[in-house]
């Protein structure tokens, strides 16, 4: 019921904490954790191409800069996976770009996981209210459970 | 972390659904599950004084059948909280009548549970996709941690 886990990250503070419910989910059953990082697709268009839109503020990272971000996200998912993994859990990493919870999906279904555990900041802004966040387009999307963590839960 | 948790349920089957994840939640530590059924006061509203709105159709009952109603609660409530201590878990039951969102958080406030566990039909009416779906509105207010549960869970 519990067995295979994803745990879609995007390393804030939110996500750190649903880590938690996660490890703990091992004593009912959970033996596989795959995590998962999307970098969203329309971030990395603005960072490629520099095109704005309208009011918007935009940095365009050179593609070094690119280049070192990547590797660095790199080596939080492989931390993350050593911390996971001294639980006593399997773990896989996902690095993927894309729009999140489309992603998030995608991947849930391909891995067939039991469950999705996400963090949520629990306070939603302008184009969140409009369109929902990340969190609630997943829940609405899945099939599966999903296990809402809000970043300070009592 | 998962000490003690609210299961609101209506006593469709994805609340029923939701129910196999409490029970297995054991594992994880859970030892009290405080059940809520919530008597949604709109439709207590209208089935005591007819009032429709524009459009509905009107069911109003008589105080008897309200009766009977409520005691048919009553005892599926019971058989729930019989359910549940069978597998090794401490309950105890709430029956209110309010907004549903609203009496949850309530109720998850004041008895400061770890974890809300809740079915989702995963399909919106137009109702719902306007003013989002009792699930949502739980999530969006809830500091604590929220499982969802689809009926067709994977």
């Amino acid at each position: 019921m519990f067995r295979k886990i994803l745990y879609p990250t995007d390393f804030s503070d939110c996500a750190v904490k649903a880590l938690e419910y996660v490890k703990k989910l091992k004593e009912a059953g959970t033996e596989e954790v795959v995590i998962v990082h999307v970098m969203d697709v329309r971030g990395i268009a603005t960072m490629t191409t520099g095109v704005a839109g309208a009011g918007e503020t935009t940095v365009v990272y050179e593609p070094e800069v690119q280049e070192i971000m990547r590797a660095n996200i790199e080596k939080k998912l492989e931390e993350l996976k050593t911390e996971i993994e001294a639980v006593g859990l399997k773990v896989s990493v996902k690095a993927v770009e894309g729009t999140p919870f489309r992603e998030i999906l995608k991947i849930a279904a391909d891995e067939d996981v039991s469950l999705i555990a996400l963090g949520s900041h629990g306070k939603s802004n302008i184009m969140e209210k409009l369109l929902g966040s990340v969190s609630e387009k997943v829940i609405r999307g899945s099939k599966r459970p999903v296990l809402v963590v809000k970043r300070d839960p009592i």
